[in-house]
């Protein structure tokens, strides 16, 4: 029962997000051998200003 | 000092968000002998095209 | 398709367990109206010398 | 800079979880448009009695 | 390679958060001797009907 | 009440977990003006088999 959570900026289309989840499940499935239905995943979104690498925001590069 | 995440599909109102979080509350003091005052419990909503079961988005279901 | 994670300190029997992951879910589906079935919990049990709270660490308190 | 976290049940060997972070990253660089070396990627690994579905632990399924 | 999430309440600036990140970052640098470039920040910003204390909303304290 | 997740390779020592809990914890206050016994601090050590950036598991680097 993989949980898998995907934290990445905002601006991805559906379509986008559409094929990674299909995808990502298939890799799983394949490398882990887990049950496809068993494979859930929670994609969050982020604005640039709530991702930081060392120590300077996104919104700031 | 349990720590309690629940991500769920938005569209749930106050008194239901209230209701769940006193309750889980309750049910923690009782089952793992903690004290009240010391649960947090963090609420995150999600879209359905950011959830995914067996490879599918749940706005696509 | 709630995701509920439980953070806690190290020590609780697996009976305890057991209670809690029962006793969670039974709330969820009352409170907010999901499908027993698809609530999936997650437990993470941590040493007291992984969680501070104030700046302190729990193995310090 | 996606950040995956992947929660799975214990006893995949280091050749399975090489192969799955290797291709999860592929599928995100191809589906999301990242670069590859943006991607990180976490692994939490879980014992059956520590993650519950449906208000049933799995070490008692 | 570090990864901290930051969840806290909805209110805080820009300036604020970059502070914040900035000198979150150089704290671990300086204490667990980590290269600054490879600390990643997550900050997740939450609605006060979103957080709970107690078993009681901060939106209803 | 801020939360405080921060995931790290194993192998650090109880003084180093001390001093980076409590100066995160005094960056935060600073900078966001919360206070100092509102903050939950969570630590989670990782395998170098467990993290992987750019598809390579660090164990592997």
């Amino acid at each position: 029962m993989p949980i898998v959570q995907i934290e990445m900026v905002k601006g991805r289309t559906v379509e986008q997000k559409r094929a990674m989840v299909e995808k990502v499940t298939d890799v799983l499935v394949e490398t882990i051998q887990c049950k496809k239905e068993a494979v859930s995943i929670v994609i969050r979104e982020m604005d640039k200003e709530h991702i930081a690498k060392g120590g300077v925001l996104f919104s700031d590069m």
